[in-house]
């Protein structure tokens, strides 16, 4: 292999989904600036994992064939994960391209690989029982309701716009494809994984088999990270710093907390369900696992600075 | 890394269609053959890439997101590069899936990984001049001709159903993800790569762009295998060996043939284009850059067996 390595550390970089767009153009256009942003992190010579979201991406592939075969006998409906799976070619593909660019721009001898990756739930996590990630097309109820005794899936109504499926969000176990985008990590490629934080499967007579479920990528983020003890958990966010407070004359931004005044905050409500309170969790559930790790939360735009520990929000252990 | 390496051979295996479906169930079915014919040449100790078509798949993602878009102005039209991406992780996921099940249940300690491809054409390829593969779904005159001006894309009439987009099959130049490939294949992964030929890519201004176009799968998998001087190159079929006099009284088997051998034939007309024709072009193509190499062309069943010389047609360049 003809290529340089990073010699620093490794890195699990989570991007987030206004990293990407809503049609191919907008994602093309976008990915542009993601992959100068990290581009500047590869620059400082880390070895790096880069997952991704597939939240918009993964509904507009799962809505285009629900449309296209409800009009169309010659289209199939598409099932959930392969849906995922089609979004992380997509999306992988466009990423790809963009850091193979801003790299050659700045002749950094690298490359990127970008692997479709498989994420092991367990069947008996309890999220199976209370499905709460509506995803996918809009149905009136008496398809919802005639859909899911068909197929056993649970639909509800969406805040007056219609039913949909809704899906459970298990705690991603152990990503299948782990050893291969570690061995690539390791031989200096930029290695793309994990989108959408992988394809939810389930083990069952010695096989993967794909269900209708979202992992929340960042917690695929975190247990990559884990399991192959990298020195870093990147998040990227909205903000530049988590703050306390948030949104009122006492806002405070946080430079550096313990896990345990993580927990603590988490205690007085300080994060915002399904927005800050998630991230913040991850970095936990990774710094639990691998306790001499690092973990990040910034923006896209501060994550060079951030790298460097001149700004965001560090979580350490202890 | 934990696994073991395949000893013996590095193959580049080229599926053919029949190995897919046309829908998600019917592939998740045809995939679970497809895997165990492929374990059974990997019991032989081989170092592997798996490529394969993506025809069929390629045109339902197209015709889904044609036919979405045209009823729903929230779903973006899906240019066809990224329909090409798209079909990759769909079909990488269910053969991993395939084969690690496979592996698992014979206990050979292998894993897979699957890359996004995309290869390298030359926009100065003569092909661009005349574009002939028929994709993607059929429009009006009419809106053929409106969406001929508005993108630049030929339409051709496609035998009295309606008209096409054709674009044009360029040659392969260069595949972008070669090294990653070849790192994995040599770490003992089972690499599924190259699906569809690669998405097809041009260059220009430092960074790849896709194009839309179809690359033969069998002609980017013999310059894969040429590039990383691959000992095999096998291309699947529908049939046992290659036959000359095909359908006629006078129909013999080919067991073994030069390159030369090979080009006296094909200035005979004995090889249907579109079918046998650019199967031993591709052959002959790795013969020509790696002369040491050895080309067979058999069908799935027998891949085992041609692998270790029982059956099957054997190219070589001498």
């Amino acid at each position: 292999m003809a290529y340089q390595k990073g010699e620093g550390k490794s890195v699990v970089i989570a991007l987030g989904g206004n990293a990407l767009g809503n049609t191919p153009e907008e994602q093309l256009e976008l990915v542009e600036n993601t992959a100068t942003h990290i581009a500047d992190m590869i620059a400082e010579g880390i070895n790096v994992v880069v997952t991704h979201g597939n939240g918009p991406q993964v509904g507009m592939i799962s809505n285009a064939f629900a449309e296209a075969s409800a009009h169309d006998d010659s289209i199939p409906e598409m099932p959930f994960p392969e849906c995922g799976a089609m979004s992380q070619g997509y999306i992988g593909y466009h990423l790809s391209q963009a850091l193979l660019g801003e790299l050659k721009r700045r002749s950094i001898l690298r490359s990127t690989a970008c692997i479709v990756t498989q994420t092991v739930v367990y069947p008996e996590d309890p999220a199976f029982q209370h499905p709460t990630k509506p995803v996918g097309p809009f149905f009136t109820e008496d398809e919802a309701k005639a859909r899911a005794e068909e197929t056993g899936a649970t639909f509800k109504e969406d805040s007056g716009r219609g039913w949909r499926m809704v899906v459970p969000s298990p705690k991603p176990q152990r990503v299948v494809e782990l050893d291969a985008i570690k061995d690539l990590m390791d031989d200096g490629y930029i290695v793309i994984a994990a989108g959408g934080g992988g394809i939810p499967v389930i083990e069952r007579d010695d096989s993967y088999h794909g269900v209708a479920a979202v992992i929340d990528k960042d917690r695929t983020s975190a247990k990559l990270a884990a399991d192959f003890k990298a020195d870093m958990l990147v998040i990227l966010t909205a903000v530049e710093k988590v703050a306390i407070n948030f949104n009122t004359p006492e806002q405070m931004d946080i430079d550096t907390m313990t896990v345990d005044q993580a927990r603590g905050y988490i205690e007085e409500g300080q994060f915002a369900p399904g927005s800050m309170l998630p991230k913040i969790q991850a970095c936990i559930e990774y710094l639990e696992e691998y306790p001499n790790g690092t973990a990040l939360i910034t923006s896209l735009d501060h994550a060079a600075e951030g790298l460097k520990g001149e700004t965001g929000t560090i979580i350490r252990a202890r």
